[in-house]
C-alpha cells in the first residue's frame, strides 16, 4: 500500500463529465489499496476569465485582491470533485490551501511555499478519507491568500508529494507524456518512457508546456519520482525520476515561437558596452538568452541577443535610450525567428553531436543565426519558417 | 463622523457596470467623512448556478462541501469590488469570513453565527481603509466553512453592525424600501418612512420579501438601525428601528401565495385528533400556519390549516397514514388560497380593525377562509383569484 498525490489540470476538471471521470480514477486508484491525495487546479479558462473581470474593474488589479479571486476557482473543483467521489461510495474531504495549512511568503501573484502542515491531511487519510486539496494557493502567516504564479498547481502537487513523503506524484493533463519532439510537426514522434530531472527542466525551459520548472526543480531536490500522464487514457506516461537512464546522446527536441532577435550592430568596440545594454535590460527585468558577441571591422563589434517577445516593446525603449550613448549604428529587431533545443545528456563531451546539428541543417540550407551550448542541451536560432523542416531533419538525424 | 454598514445584495455586483456604481457609493460615503465596512452578496444568480452544478455531480451533495462551493461566489464579489474601490483612488481590502473571524457553529448551509472578532476591520479601518466583507460566510472553531442560508448575507451585515457598533446598517437591494403593498398590485402603493423591528418581522415572514427575518430579529435584539434601500437610486428609503412611530393603525399589507389549505373534515369529537395529526407533521418537520376547528353536526368536527406548498407532498402521505386512524370522511387539499396580512401596531387593541376587514372583503364579496389575529397581525385566507381586489380594497380602506 503506497500513497499517491495526483494532480489533475484544468481541462480534466472543466465540466461535469470530466469531474466524474477523475473521481472514477481516484477511486479506482485507491480501491487499488493506496492512500490518495488529489490537487487540482481550476476549471479550464475560469483562470483568464476572472483575470478578464479584474482588467474591466482596474488598470493594475491589486495583487492581493487579484489572489483573493483567482483562488475561487480551486475551490470550485476540490468541493465538487469531493461530491462527485461521494457519489461513488467512497469518503472524501476538500480542504483549501489555508486550511492544509501551505505557508507561502507574501509575494502575490507568485508566492513561494515556505512549508506545509501534513497533520489534517495524515489525520484524513487515516481515517480512510481521499484527501482532496486546491492547487496553486497558499497562505500567509498573516492569513492573506497567496498563489503561487502560472502552473503553481503542479508546484503544489509536488509540494505535497514531498511533505507527504509520497511513493509517487501523477501529474495529469491533456497530453499522455513527453514526447522525442511535438506530435503536430513530427509524425513519427516518440513518448519518452523516462527522463531524468535535468532533461526535463532543459525540456521545459526550451519550450515544452508539460510541467512547470519549479515543480521539476522541487522533485529533484527531494529525489521524488513524477508520472506525467494523461487523464484522458489509462496508458503510461513519461516517468520523471533521477540518475542517467539511458544512453543515447539526444533524448528530445522542443521548439519555441515566442522569441525576438536583437541586433546592436557597429558599436566601437570598447570595454563595456555590453555589460552596459545587459545592465539596462536587467533594471527593466528582461531577461537575456543566447548571446552572440562578433568583432567585425577593425574596432567595431556587433552584439546579438534573444529575448521574450512579450518584453521586446520594453526592450525597444531601453534600447533607444541607450543607442546614442553606446555609439551604435543601428538596432535592427527580427520577430521571425525560432529556437530550436536538443537536450540529452552527454551531448557536450560529444562533439560529433554539435558538427551533426551544423551539418543536418546545411544539408537542409537553413542557416544557424546563434547557436549555444550548455552540460545537456544545443540550441539554435533559426528563421522561423525553417522550423519545421528543422525539427523533421534533426529528429530523423539523431533516430528519435 | 459615523461608522456605517452597507450590505449590497446580488444585482447590485452582478456586472462590472453595477460593481463600479456600487464602488462610487462606497467612496462617497467614506469620502461624506464615514467610516464604511461593505458586506457583499455573490453576483446574482451565481450561488443557483453552482447548486445546480453540484447536484450534477451528486444526488445529496454533502452539506460540507456544499458550503465550501457556495462561498466563492461572495470571495468573487468582494474582490472586484476592492479593485473597483482601488481604481476610484481609495485604500480598501477584502476580507474572508475566516479572515474576519466570523465564527460560527458547524450546522453546514444553515449555520448561526456566534461571535465575530472586530480586531482586523478596526485596525484596517484606523488607517483609513474602506474593509469588504464576504457575506452569508462563517468559519467553524475547526475552520471548516460554513454558510448562512438563504438571505444570510442581510444577517452579516447586522451582525457586523452590532459587533462594530454601526450607527446605522444599509441594506441596498434592488427595490427601493418598504411599501404599504405590493406596488405591483395596488399603483398607489406608498413607500413606508419608517417601521418599527415587530412591524417588519411581520411584513417579513408575511411573504415581503425585502429582509431576511434572522436580521431583523438581531437588530431588534441590539436596536440597531437598519435602512433599507435601493442600490439603483439615492432616495431614502425605509428605516427600520425601534419604538411605536406613528399613530397610524394598520401599517402596511403582506401577501403570499405559496400556501395550501387542508381541510379534514367530519372527524369524530374526540380529545387529542387535532394533536395527533399536528405532531405527525411535526414529525416530519411540516410548519403548520392559522389552524380552524369546527364542531359540525353533534359529536363531529372539521379541521382546516395552512401549511406550505412546498410542503404539501410531504403532507399527503402524512394524512393518508393518519386518515383511518383519526376516523376522519374526508380529507380535501384547496390550493387556489392565497394569504392576506396587515401589519401594524394597535391591530388587536381596536376591534374597530378587525371589523373593517370582514366588512371590506364583504362588500367586494370576497369569502373569508380563515382569520387569525396576532397582537400586530391580521392574516386572512382568501381564493387567490379575490387577491388582488383584496389588497386593493384594503389598501384603500385603510388610506394606506
Amino acid at each position: 500500500m503506497g500513497l499517491v498525490v495526483q494532480k489533475y489540470g484544468g481541462t480534466s476538471v472543466a465540466n461535469s463529465d470530466r469531474l466524474k471521470a477523475v473521481a472514477k480514477r481516484v477511486v479506482d486508484t485507491k480501491k487499488a489499496g493506496n492512500d490518495v491525495v488529489v490537487v487540482l487546479s481550476a476549471p479550464a479558462g475560469m483562470t483568464d476569465d476572472l483575470t478578464k473581470r479584474a482588467r474591466e474593474l482596474s488598470d493594475t488589479p491589486n495583487k492581493r485582491e487579484l489572489d483573493m479571486l483567482l483562488v475561487t476557482g480551486e475551490q470550485i473543483s476540490i468541493s465538487l470533485l469531493t461530491m462527485a467521489i461521494h457519489q461513488l461510495g467512497e469518503d472524501a474531504i476538500s480542504f483549501t490551501a489555508a486550511q492544509v495549512g501551505i505557508l507561502t511568503d507574501n509575494s502575490h501573484t507568485k508566492a513561494r511555499i515556505r512549508s506545509i502542515s501534513t497533520d489534517k491531511i495524515r489525520e484524513k487519510l487515516e481515517t480512510g478519507h481521499i484527501v482532496v486539496v486546491a492547487g496553486f494557493q497558499g497562505i500567509t502567516e498573516n492569513f492573506d491568500i497567496t498563489t503561487l504564479g502560472r502552473g503553481g498547481s503542479d508546484t503544489t502537487g509536488v509540494a505535497l508529494g514531498v511533505a507527504l513523503n509520497a511513493d509517487e506524484v501523477e501529474i495529469y493533463t491533456d497530453v499522455d507524456g513527453v514526447y522525442s519532439a511535438d506530435p503536430r510537426l513530427v509524425e513519427d514522434a516518440k513518448k519518452i518512457q523516462e527522463i531524468s530531472y535535468e532533461e526535463m527542466l532543459e525540456l521545459a525551459s526550451s519550450g515544452a508546456k508539460v510541467l512547470h520548472s519549479r515543480s521539476v526543480e522541487l522533485a529533484a531536490k527531494h529525489d521524488l519520482k513524477v508520472h506525467l500522464r494523461s487523464s484522458f487514457s489509462d496508458a503510461k506516461g513519461t516517468i520523471v525520476k533521477g540518475g542517467h537512464m539511458e544512453n543515447c546522446l539526444v533524448k528530445g527536441l522542443a521548439h519555441s515561437q515566442s522569441e525576438a532577435k536583437i541586433i546592436v550592430s557597429n558599436v566601437p568596440d570598447k570595454v563595456g558596452i555590453a555589460a552596459h545594454i545587459f545592465r539596462e535590460m536587467a533594471k527593466h527585468n528582461i531577461s537575456i538568452d543566447l548571446i552572440s558577441h562578433n568583432l567585425e571591422k577593425t574596432g567595431f563589434q556587433t552584439l546579438s541577443f534573444i529575448i521574450k517577445l512579450s518584453d521586446l516593446e520594453e526592450a525597444e525603449k531601453v534600447l533607444e535610450t541607450s543607442k546614442e550613448k553606446i555609439g551604435a549604428e543601428s538596432i535592427v529587431i527580427e520577430r521571425d525567428i525560432a529556437k530550436v533545443s536538443l537536450v540529452g545528456f552527454g551531448i557536450k563531451s560529444n562533439p560529433g553531436v554539435v558538427a551533426s546539428v551544423f551539418e543536418t541543417l546545411a544539408e537542409e540550407g537553413i542557416n544557424i543565426h546563434i547557436i549555444s551550448c550548455s552540460e545537456i542541451t544545443i540550441t539554435c536560432i533559426i528563421d522561423k519558417k525553417s522550423l519545421e523542416k528543422a525539427i523533421k531533419a534533426l529528429h530523423k538525424k539523431f533516430n528519435l
